[in-house]
């Protein structure tokens, strides 16, 4: 990994870190090499690097031992933080990504809506997140830690003589197919299991270049509510909060999810359709494009991005695709079309790889 | 290291950390142990535990890298940090007591007159400075790792059964040593090498009972600035931002230093006297009482507190004893009357140990 390769494309693509800045760090402690880098970066560029770095583990520490008075509050200078801030950088940078397993996922979501202000405050800001190549990431890729780490500087194009020139060249492109798709009426997507119409009809589609998520490579839109028709099967495994989902196949009746069954965790998916009412309706299209990634690692900010894969989310819309879907959830499901998959946009096939 | 009776310790003893408080924790990440306690500790008595660990080394490289706008400033949320929060504890971490050997003092000087605010609000909320016992400061005292952890137990009396309660016993064993002082007009110091008087008449003895340094023990005050006569032999080794300098040897003249020499590191010794005009008049005397710490490690935090010796401080008093010496310097230096060395109060001898 090529540490100041790294710390130069999170400040000069992706924060566009400017002189007098404060910018925000945070990561566990085992980012220790990258946040180094960053803090001779940051400082170079004029700005002011604040660290805000954690021991692993201290998230499920917080869930096991809040009071009523620490779930439902926060600390007041969490806030007069991120309202102050120019830019922020989380470094996902785990110890064990199956930590939170014994956590009543509604004590995770009660916590996240006291802390609303702050998430709403910090997406005002300039943010980004990226990953950095621990040993338990690894084994969730069933990669060995020095694999993994090279197979992550693929992602993130650190293997290219410009990795900056490499995102803007991955942009240009993804300009041209947000071009393309902005026109399309109707998406189809076929392979084997799957053969869905979605309408896009005057939706935005969103040229994600790594300036938010660093690696991305994708375009995406909210879909027409009530638009889907179809059966759709996600190919790729897929493990929310630590969960693992594989084979789930989805039928869906104008926009509506009539019939799903899972090869593994059916519970789950069952469970995570009744979350309310738009958990039955898609969020969100996405077309991977990220060439650096050519297999599934269990990541989700990976696995979407895989040049050849189109992910659909259950749930909640962004807001600015038009997309107008409420719901608590949002599940992106990977579907892979590198063996005879295809998209085509209003009867025209698209070239996506 | 008993990590549970130090975090313990530090909340209910020197931070009297209460529900709802925000607690800012500095250290460098090799104290991650006791931060995790702390994080326990903080959150189990309902306030917030605000981390700012930094990768070790990180201070040296900001002198080398930093630009004149970053040497002159701050970043804003540092000041509105310590503006809001309840409560400071540093830990001092090191990775290399001598990281800064490099580094033009003036720069050092000049970064803290910019940072004066950030100082000044910090000294306002409850504060505390401890010690992680890290091989770099194991190093320094010559001792194996594991010999100065159980070492540092001792001086902070995570050896004994309720360390809270030995430091309140040692509070109040300070509080009748205060007594007697304050009634004190001449303090006489005798040892090989050393006889010097000084009146404290009117000026106030504070009781340093780990409050605010964790380890302390010592009673100290500001002698009157004209009033120093006689010669001191400074004793244990001293180590002044990395420069070792022992056998300082002063005489003093109605308060000012008239001649000194150093066995070791005369040369700084003499710059020292340099610094400006209070440079040359003392500061501080202090007595150490803590019985836990039995040896000289090179910590200055530590060594002044030995029991059974005295420190007299070179340039700027501290306020609050009445002192009013005013000077960029204040450097601490140890006379040790273990072996045959005396205190006397206007002619009577004091017990110190």
């Amino acid at each position: 990994m090529n540490l100041d390769a790294f710390a130069t494309l999170l400040c000069d693509w992706c924060l566009e870190v400017a002189p007098g800045q404060q910018v925000l760090l945070v990561a566990t402690t085992l980012a220790e090499p990258l946040i180094a880098a960053l803090h001779r970066a940051i400082l170079s560029r004029g700005a002011w690097p604040l660290l805000r770095l954690s021991p692993p583990g201290l998230a499920a520490e917080f869930y096991r031992m809040a009071s009523d008075a620490q779930l439902d509050g926060f600390p007041p200078l969490e806030l007069t933080e991120v309202e102050q801030i120019d830019a922020y950088l989380r470094i996902d940078a785990p110890d064990n990504t199956r930590a939170l397993a014994g956590v009543d996922p509604a004590t995770i979501t009660r916590a996240a809506r006291a802390r609303q202000a702050i998430q709403e405050a910090r997406l005002e800001r300039r943010w980004c997140a990226t990953i950095w190549p621990t040993p338990a990431l690894a084994q969730q890729a069933a990669m060995s830690t020095e694999d993994y780490a090279r197979f992550l500087a693929g992602a993130l194009f650190l293997d290219q003589p410009d990795p900056v020139a490499a995102w803007d060249a991955l942009s240009n492109r993804q300009a041209g197919l947000v071009e393309r798709l902005q026109h399309a009426r109707e998406v189809r997507i076929e392979a084997e299991g799957t053969d869905l119409r979605l309408s896009v009809e005057g939706r935005t589609w969103i040229n994600s270049d790594g300036r938010r998520n660093m690696p991305s490579g994708e375009v995406f839109t909210g879909p027409l509510e009530r638009s889907a028709n179809g059966y759709v099967r996600f190919t790729l495994p897929s493990a929310p909060r630590g969960v693992e989902v594989e084979g789930v196949e989805l039928t869906f009746v104008d926009g509506e999810v009539l019939a799903a069954r899972a090869a593994r965790g059916e519970t789950y998916l069952q469970e995570a359709l009744r979350t309310d009412a738009g958990a039955r309706f898609l969020g969100e299209l996405g077309i991977g494009t990220n060439t650096g990634i050519d297999r599934a690692t269990g990541h989700i900010l990976l696995d979407e991005k895989i040049a050849g894969t189109v992910h659909l989310a259950l749930g909640r819309s962004y807001p600015e695709t038009g997309g107008v879907n409420a719901s608590a959830l949002h599940w992106d499901l990977i579907c892979d079309l590198r063996s005879g998959g295809r998209i085509t946009l209003d009867g025209e096939s698209l070239a996506i790889e």
